[in-house]
C-alpha cells in the first residue's frame, strides 16, 4: 500500500502528487498555512485524503501551540479550522473531518491541556483509521461486481493516492485482483492536471494491474470498440439525491456510459455523502486558475490572453448513475431511500 | 484570411501548425519526403488542407523532375503519388487530390513536357482554388443557422487552418460574424495535440471573435450550464450513410449534444464524402505513436511503459448527426438518399 499521508509528532509526511510519476518525493508539512497550500497546489488531493490531512494538520497544530489561556487557543484553533475549511469547496469529507475535529476540541477545550492534545490527536488518528477502513469494506462490496474478463473505464484518481488507504474506485480493483480476477483498465488521462494519466496509471501499474492510458475524448470510441463494461469513478461530494460531483469530465462518461448501455458505479464512503445538500445544484463547484489549462510546465498552448472555463469538478445527476459502491455496501435506486436507510443519511 | 500554403515555382510555403501559438513559423518544403514528413508530423493538417498541400507537391514535383522519358517520368510520378497516399489514412481529400492530379497527369503524359507540366500545374491551381470557394459556400450556407446569441461549441481545429481557405466549422463562424451576428465559442482544447486550444483559439481571437477555451472532458458540463446552443465541427471522411469520421472526441461530442438536446452539425466539402465507403466501418482510423500522450514537449506525463490506446480519429454514427453543412447547402436525414442526391455520391 501506498504511504500517502502520515502523521508524526513534528510533521506530516506526504506524497507530493504534483511531481509523480517523473519524480517521486516526500513533502514534510509543519504548519496549517503550509498544509492549505498543499491542499490548493493538489500537492495531496481526493476527498478522503484531503479529509485525512486535514485532521492531521489540526492535531499537530494543537500539538505546538503554545498559548496561555483556553480563550486563546480557541481563537487560534478557530482560525486554523477557518483556513483549512477554506483551502478546497468541493470535496465535502475536508469540512467532515474538521467538523469532527472542531466537536471534539471544543468538549474537551476545558479540561487540561495534555487531555485536550490527546483527545484531538485520537480523533485525527481515528479518522484516518476510518479511512483505512472504508477503503477496505468499498473494496469487498465492489469486488462483488467484478467479473473475469471485464474491461473497465476510471477517471482522475480514486485510488490510495486519493485516500490514506488504498482508494474507492481503485479499492474494488485491488480487491478484485486480489480475489484472482482478471480485468483490464482503461485511464483516462484526466486534463487539465492529468490525474489519471500521472498517478492512476502508476498505482496500478505498480500493482500490476492490466492498464491502458487514453486522453478523455476517447471515451466514446473506447465504449464502442473496445468493449468497455463498466465505468467506475470516485465521488467528491454526494447530494442526498444521489447527484453526484466528482473531478470534471466525470458527467460525460456518465452520459456515453449511459448512450452504450454501460453501467456507471461511483465509490465512494458513506462521509462523501453530504446531508446538507439536497440535489446537485446545490454543490459549489470550485473554478480554478486558467493557467491550467494555457500552460504546460511553463510554457504556453494556447495564445496569450486567451479566455478560459476551468470548472474543476462537474456534477452528474443521479439518473444517470448505477449504482453506488460504499462502505456500507451497493446502494441501488431509488437512490434517496438507499441512502437514508442504509448510511443514516438525513437533512440538516 | 491566414494564408494556409502556397505554392511558388520554387517551394510550397506553409505555416508550421506544430509551433503555434508560441511561434508563428513558416516552413519552404520542396520535395515529395518533405510533404510527407510536414502531413506526418502535422505541420499541416486538417482534411481540406492536406489535399491541397498533396496537389501542390505534385505541381511542384513534376516542375523540377528531369527525366528523359516518359516512362521514367511516370514510374517518379507515380512513386511521388503512393508516397503522399501513404502519409496519413484517415482524411479522403488526400485521395481525392492526388487522384485528380493522376489523372490530369495520365491525359498528358503523352504531350510535350511543358504542357504536362502546365496541365498538372493548372490542376493542382485548380483544386486550391476550389478549396476556397468551397469555404465560401459552406459559410453561406451555415450562417443561415446561427442566431443571434448562439453558443457553440467547437472541436479540433476546422478553420483556416486546416483548408487553403476560411475553414469549414470555422468558416460558419467566419461568414456570421461578417454578417453581423453576436455568438459566444466554446473551444475543446483536443488533446493529445491542442489543435482546439493552439489553432481555433488563435484563429478566432486573430478574427476577434468571442472564444473561450474548454478541455474535452467539460463539455457536458458546458451543455448543462453555459446554454451551448449548437456544437459545430469538421469532418475527415465521411461514408454514404453519413456516418463521419472527424478528431477524436468528435463522437463524444456527438453522444453529449443528443442527450442534451442540443444539435449536432458537421461542416465539410463534398470532397471529404467517400463514395466508395458505405458506412462508417470502412474508414481506416489512424492510431498514433503513444508518445503524443505520455510526454509533453519532451517532459513524462505519464510511467514510463505504460501503454497507450491512441486513435486520432473516432466515427460518428450517422443518427447522432443533425446536419451536414456543405458547400452545396445543408444535407439533413435522411442521409443516404440526400447525399447521393445533393452531392451526386454514388458507390464507385
Amino acid at each position: 500500500m501506498i504511504e500517502t499521508v502520515k502523521l508524526t509528532e513534528h510533521y506530516i509526511e506526504m506524497i507530493d502528487q504534483t511531481r509523480l510519476p517523473e519524480k517521486f518525493v516526500k513533502l514534510r508539512i509543519r504548519t496549517v498555512p503550509d498544509m492549505v497550500d498543499a491542499i490548493r497546489s493538489l500537492a495531496i488531493r481526493g476527498a478522503p485524503a484531503i479529509g485525512v490531512a486535514a485532521a492531521f494538520s489540526l492535531a499537530l497544530f494543537l500539538l505546538k501551540l503554545k498559548a496561555r489561556t483556553s480563550e486563546k487557543t480557541a481563537g487560534f484553533w478557530a482560525a486554523a479550522v477557518k483556513a483549512l475549511n477554506g483551502s478546497r469547496p468541493t470535496a465535502v469529507n475536508l469540512f467532515t473531518a474538521t467538523h469532527r475535529m472542531d466537536r471534539v476540541f471544543r468538549v474537551n477545550l476545558d479540561k487540561d491541556p495534555q487531555t485536550l492534545r490527546n483527545a484531538v490527536w485520537q480523533e485525527a488518528k481515528s479518522i484516518y483509521q476510518e479511512d483505512l477502513d472504508m477503503s477496505r469494506r468499498i473494496g469487498e462490496a465492489g469486488n462483488k461486481l467484478i467479473k473475469n474478463g471485464d474491461v473497465i473505464l476510471t477517471h482522475c484518481n480514486a485510488g490510495g493516492l486519493a485516500t490514506a488507504g488504498l482508494g474507492t474506485a481503485l479499492a474494488v480493483l485491488y480487491a478484485a485482483k486480489q480475489d484472482g480476477k482478471n480485468f483490464t483498465v482503461y485511464a483516462d488521462e484526466t486534463r487539465p492536471l492529468l490525474q489519471g494519466g500521472r498517478l492512476t496509471v502508476w498505482e496500478l501499474m505498480q500493482n500490476d494491474i492490466d492498464v491502458r492510458l487514453i486522453s478523455d475524448n476517447m471515451a466514446a470510441f473506447a465504449m464502442k470498440t473496445r468493449g468497455i463494461t463498466k465505468v467506475i469513478t470516485g465521488a467528491d461530494r454526494i447530494a442526498r439525491n444521489g447527484d453526484t460531483a466528482n473531478k470534471i469530465g466525470t458527467f460525460n462518461l456518465a452520459v456515453l456510459a449511459k448512450h452504450h448501455g454501460i453501467p456507471m458505479y461511483i465509490a465512494a464512503p458513506a462521509t462523501t455523502f453530504d446531508p446538507s445538500v439536497e440535489e446537485g445544484g446545490g454543490i459549489p463547484v470550485e473554478e480554478r486558475d486558467p493557467s491550467e489549462l494555457t500552460f504546460f510546465h511553463g510554457r504556453p498552448v494556447a495564445p496569450a490572453g486567451a479566455k478560459v472555463w476551468n470548472p474543476a469538478f462537474d456534477v452528474t445527476p443521479a439518473n444517470l448513475i448505477t449504482a453506488f459502491i460504499t462502505d456500507r455496501g451497493l446502494i441501488t435506486p431509488p437512490f434517496r431511500s438507499g441512502i437514508r436507510t442504509k448510511l443514516g443519511i438525513r437533512p440538516v
